[in-house]
């Protein structure tokens, strides 16, 4: 792909995001790419390819979130970065990539990131506007992203990634879905922990903490540790958050 | 390797093609360059560091094949890209780069990839013409890539490469080497697959199946799985393709 | 941390070191360093985030060290740097970069690579100077990096790296520890090793050897295998160097 793309756009800088994604899983790519792309500068084109709809009937699209440019499979794969939209009143512009003079000569059935969505992003790079890639379209693929939901006691939310070089897990519960964090019980997995804290260094290495990750949702860590390896988790396993009632005795 | 080329041409763009060769397999290393160089703009110096002779008397070789430029071991890694010269007539021009101007002052006994290839090539790239890094030579080392053999029934090729990420491997058998593929049966590790399909999404997810890759080449997979884990085999193993007799009652 | 970068800097070029170190293992990263760092272009920034103790007291610094320059959390993780610029005179200038104009405007308890070392390496090399990012300081942390020990029978040091990819072991004993290596015997992990070797293609596949690597330092591998899945062996475990006595009559 970068090859396919300095073929195009020779002086282009390029980063790689991640090679880590679990194959074919759309939804962690969404949340991963939502973590990152509003860190690069303006216009940066971010080009996704969790793409295990590749040779069907699925469209390629490119797509102006904003201040920053997505070209990849209509699987859902940019949710995140379409609801930010909504609700900050970006405007978004989506084309269905369709005209074959801005893909590759030849097109396999199974690597449209080389050979249309590498390609598309270097013409639009080059100058080329939005609107010759394609076709507008109104109707993008949107993931379901489940919220965290408020329950009797408090929040009820999920594991939505598992870091595996840190051993770390990330649920849905943002800093700002509970107005007031103290006291706070946080159970899943068959564990409970006690309360929030700011840092790894708040606590002894091999304590489970929670803690707020640098994107505002909660996380699930060992200090020094891994936290994947001592819970019976998963990805979409239930996290509660358990406000304790402040006893009448200290009222 | 990079800081030793931007200390000789400090704008120059690189870009890393794996990280995940297994160590020492020169052949693997070979089949995965050939996969990507021609996608690289014409010029490009790929530089190749799976390298067990480092040391000994094994030549560093840089080359200029058709329109790609090559520097490292002379140990057969660019094989596939020699024979694709020779079948389209691409111009070859293979030095022994022993002029040691052009390497680093210390040069360690085990990482050439750091002291002479990657300052070879960088010189090479701020505009040092190829002869003048060393001996023109005639007898670069080939490896010996068998290609399928035609049986009573149809084609009889191998493993060439697993994809741990993915769990897919491919096979050195190409869609070119059979003019009619309708109707084939699949047969490797003990299982038979029925037929090729197009890409992944043609069957249910879990479904072991053959598709053409996106160099050509059969590939097995398993939809949104991974065929290495389910099948018992090994790069080497052989993959048979079985054309079925037509049945007389049906002419 | 290369979106931050770019905002800045739009221009730069940037690579990663290596994605493996052990998580919080300040040691290893150090060291990995002092192995790549010399080979870039003078006056390159390198920015370190292994930083357990991010979020608490812990100093955020930036270093010109001779040559070259660092931004990274102030928990030793430049002492080998600092320890080669002591040796060979070069000046030394450490700043605290608590300016906070030069972090990006919200920063996580937990994630300061992102959020402080990431824009301030980006000021520092669009031309703010080092003195404008914080105050001088004296007294940065040094990591104790024990050095081999001389013994009745030659020297003491311990494995300082295993490298997982290739399977190999490092220790801190270096070349020029020992002025005579004729004849030596290498102990670790209730094994010996006779001599060392000057490269891999010295001995044949699957030889347990001892060598000096890219780095001048003693390091045990298998010739084309793994000496880190056969030796029951760790990092910080003892590795013994022993000079054989030269018999009289040889004399």
């Amino acid at each position: 792909m970068k090859g396919v793309i300095w073929r195009i756009v020779p002086g282009v800088q390029i980063a790689d995001l991640s090679h880590t994604i679990r194959p074919q899983d759309v939804r962690q790519a969404a949340l991963i790419l939502d973590r990152q792309v509003y860190y690069f500068p303006d216009d940066t084109i971010h080009v996704a390819v969790v793409d295990p709809g590749v040779g069907t009937s699925r469209r390629p699209i490119a797509a102006q979130i904003g201040p920053q440019r997505f070209v990849g499979p209509d699987n859902g794969i940019f949710t995140p970065m379409f609801k930010r939209a909504e609700q900050l009143g970006w405007p978004i512009r989506v084309v269905h990539t369709h005209r074959t003079a801005y893909w590759l000569p030849d097109v396999s059935d199974i690597f449209h990131g080389r050979d249309v969505f590498a390609p598309v992003a270097a013409h639009w790079a080059s100058g080329v506007p939005l609107e010759a890639l394609g076709d507008v379209i109104d109707d993008p693929v949107h993931l379901r992203l489940p919220r965290p939901q408020p329950t009797t006691q408090g929040l009820s939310g999920e594991v939505t990634l598992m870091f595996q070089h840190f051993g770390n897990l990330i649920t849905n519960i943002h800093r700002d879905d509970l107005s007031d964090w103290s006291g706070v019980v946080i159970r899943l997995g068959g564990v409970e922990i006690d309360g929030v804290v700011r840092t790894f260094g708040d606590r002894e290495p091999g304590t489970l903490i929670a803690l707020f990750g640098s994107s505002g949702h909660l996380m699930i860590v060992v200090v020094n540790g891994r936290a994947i390896d001592r819970l019976p988790i998963s990805i979409g396993d239930q996290v509660e958050v358990i406000q304790q009632p402040v006893s009448p005795e200290i009222l």
